[in-house]
């Protein structure tokens, strides 16, 4: 399987680099700068010990894609979907992880999204053809970019085709100590995004840096 | 320790009732029919094998526990805390478990309150000295009424009052493999409130009834 990174080369896209690598996936790290992109690419493959992830250019690598994620800051999500946008293909898979939360004085602020999420808001800014789904929101960053901690959490997938929801679980669960669980339409977004609130303001309380869901009694 | 419930007879009622009473709480199930809250009470003490729960009406449970629940359905929350509001006394803390969820042809819908969560909208009715907290908000109803199923899972717990907050942690962490986590600020019932919508969806998708979260990593 391929996976495309969309803007990979920043922390997101380094834990699903060598997360997906690791799991036998072909990863390309897409980025502005090819350059970027070779040297993100070099260093993941370093930490894999094999040369399993190819750094390229965003056009090129959604050229070769169909399975994308969206892995840029979410203050970089619309203008990486905007610079990307014309090379796009129908039948393409958009999986957004960013989440819409800013730092105001320190602070974790949810910034709500017009169209209810950020997801739903990607999604509108797509052609026709290319499914949006959100997947990744709820783990940590910095959990997913560090091979040594087991994920053992839950990976909530949600978009409007189930065809493309269930593409994305498929690649997830191939992910060691990550269950995907199906979370319905991309609506569901407005709740995923939120809860990273949550596992932020946890994580300050509790001092600690990976809290991830579960979901008991499914 | 003086559990109250205020609008006990229902599911969530009995559900409290049954868990802080195996927990070693006194349990008053308040109503606005004494009649009412004195079967409810008999019931839940011929599931627990001893006389716990005693029934009686709301005023006199308000007079009694410190401690109230607001067990309610969601769409009578208001009425029942409009028709109580002149029974609480400054130092006792409301527990909202009510959430603003409606179904729409079958379909559960979150009803987006105008204050932020319903937790904040109850806030709003008390007079000053009345502390409000957001708990079990996430955790089935008919999962905490079945004394025969283990809860294993978190129960978030907000609100504005630091002190407020670690009392419904410290009785609720009397509660049998329920884990009580610090989610901060009443506001943190926007995400906890969504959360259960998701929760729902998991149930009808996987066909069980019990989905509840675990937070890994802290």
């Amino acid at each position: 399987m391929d996976i495309g990174l969309l803007g990979g080369t920043g922390i997101e896209g380094k834990g699903l680099a060598l997360r997906f690598a690791a799991a036998g996936a072909a990863v390309f790290v897409g980025s502005r700068s090819e350059e970027r992109a070779a040297g993100a690419a070099s260093q993941y493959n370093e930490i894999l010990g094999k040369p399993l992830v190819t750094g390229c250019s965003n056009p090129d690598m959604l050229a070769r894609c169909n399975l994308v994620f969206l892995t840029v800051p979410f203050e970089h999500a619309l203008s990486a979907i905007h610079g990307a946008v014309g090379s796009f293909r129908a039948g393409q898979i958009l999986v957004d992880v960013t989440v819409p939360i800013a730092f105001h004085r320190g602070r974790p602020e949810f910034i709500q999204p017009d169209a209810g999420s950020n997801a739903e808001l990607i999604a509108q800014q797509l052609p026709a053809g290319i499914d949006t789904v959100a997947a990744f929101k709820t783990i940590p960053a910095h959990v997913l970019a560090d091979p040594q901690t087991e994920l053992r959490c839950d990976v909530f997938v949600c978009g409007d085709s189930q065809s493309a929801r269930e593409k994305v679980m498929s690649a997830a669960g191939m992910i060691h100590s990550l269950r995907p669980v199906d979370a319905g339409e991309l609506q569901m977004a407005r709740v995923l995004e939120r809860m990273t609130l949550l596992a932020i303001h946890l994580n300050r309380r509790y001092k600690q840096k990976g809290a991830r869901f579960i979901v008991q009694g499914i």
